[in-house]
């Protein structure tokens, strides 16, 4: 199977396995309007990028797809929660998402913003039921991992330090290290957790669990330099959504502090420092090596 | 001790965890203006009478209070993010929440959404550290049961359901039923697992477990019969906060159904049935007695 199809066939599982927990899975007891919009917010689509990555560190480690589901779609709903309040008119007042309305245009700002809440509840409600691991200390350690890495230290610290650059004006001169530290919370640490989900779930031993968080860590920063990239230099019609906003916008990225080429180059870096930490693991992390790759070099 | 001096003791308790764990507990990376929005949410006052059910329960069960505080602090992180995201203008739009201005006021509408997810996220966080409780297991169980209480099918749904009658006006003609299962969601379903938290924490039987859980129920009952009776014959001075909101509102509340009369012959019977749950436990549960007289007689 090609790393394509391998990618394709994780998306369309997860899509049905987030139905099925953001649909029935939820009870009767659900508000038909807050349901309605939870769906919009995860279902229909995305690369599922996150999930991935739950599935394939898992089956390094000799976890099937199957049991890896519940934690990748735990995680695929802290990631659409967080879009969903991305999106409000209060901070990046988006309208269109994969050229769909957003939850706030489809539905109004307060649905979107408990729809988001509930998404994120689901998510540690979903990681702490027995379905998801038998062992509870797994669980227990996972809903750790998760909830640092997407708390106030983490996505929801980023996503601050971003809004106060765009709304407040601060820091008045940001710096590569600035930049870098705000992408890491912002991007990287849900990135970075999804990959350790997986050796957390099968027991992985300390050593190769610190290997999978630091490729974790350089595929999230590979995957904020590629953005970067393409927001700078992408053809709208192959990235799927606006480009050069960022410089329309006056924000500062990697690519407007260091320049294109030294961006690129910085990229190639990453990417192999990503595939370098695979190394103890030999061929079996060959889809990881080319997930490192894919991420490194989309082109959307 | 009397009673009332118990519940500021462990208010005191409460408040000086939750400055711990809302400040230096969250590490160095937590952006200044996100740690002061999120203390500005959980410090400074409150009847902390969620935390104090867990601690009564806890004890109730042979556990210290001071090994109940972390789940006790939990969930007063979800009890107040919920306040930080309701009292924001897409929803309650309010300005005052105990005399100092609300989150969104103090700071601004973004900053507000964001500081409620993060005190969302620690309230997990918290309850997955060893710390809280030595067994995983036990850990596991708290988090799926607060999960639950506060997500789309309990206070999440709540909030998404006394929003769709004010904003949307559905539906047409609430009825008693109607009114009942908002509040059991929106407001009983925090109550109640607040106590049951404290049965998980010790190991109670499923027996007791369940005792706890039907008193828990029957005082969040309780607490908004008595919360509806306040706004609408209370005395402004004395209640802390507007009364008559509901009314000007022309929101229909159990008050208003039923009448004054039926309304109070009601919580009177609704705080014998909390009382009598707790008949197994003798007089080890006199000070939860007493809460159950307290929040079905407060004054404010």
């Amino acid at each position: 199977m090609s790393f394509t199809q391998r990618l394709e066939e994780t998306a369309a599982a997860v899509e049905a396995h987030l139905g099925t927990l953001v649909g029935r899975g939820m009870g009767p007891d659900v508000p038909g309007r807050l349901g309605a919009a939870m769906r919009h917010a995860v279902l229909g689509g995305g690369k599922r990028i996150r999930p991935f990555l739950v599935v394939e560190t898992a089956r390094l480690f000799g976890v099937p797809a199957e049991s890896a589901l519940d934690t990748a779609a735990a995680i695929e709903c802290v990631h659409c929660y967080s879009l969903v309040h991305d999106d409000l008119p209060s901070m990046d007042n988006d309208t269109l998402r994969r050229g769909r309305p957003t939850v706030w245009t489809a539905f109004d700002e307060w649905t979107a913003i408990l729809a988001g809440d509930a998404l994120l509840t689901l998510a540690f409600d979903i990681l702490a039921r027995p379905s998801t691991h038998h062992d509870p200390a797994v669980r227990a350690a996972l809903i750790l991992a998760v909830a640092q890495a997407s708390g106030a230290a983490g996505m929801v610290g980023g996503q601050v330090v971003d809004l106060e650059a765009d709304k407040l004006g601060q820091p008045p001169a940001p710096t590569l290290d600035h930049i870098r530290k705000l992408q890491a919370m912002k991007t990287g640490a849900l990135l970075r957790v999804s990959c350790e989900a997986g050796a957390i779930l099968s027991g992985a031993s300390a050593a190769d669990r610190d290997s999978i968080r630091r490729y974790g860590e350089a595929i999230g920063v590979a995957f904020q330099i590629a953005d970067d990239l393409l927001d700078a230099e992408g053809d709208a019609a192959t990235v799927g959504k606006a480009v050069g906003k960022d410089a329309a916008a006056g924000k500062a990225t990697l690519v407007s502090l260091m320049g294109i080429d030294a961006a690129r180059a910085r990229l190639a870096a990453v990417e192999a420092d990503a595939i370098a930490r695979l190394t103890p693991f030999g061929t079996r992390a060959d889809t990881l090596v080319e997930a490192a790759r894919f991420i490194a070099r989309r082109t959307s």
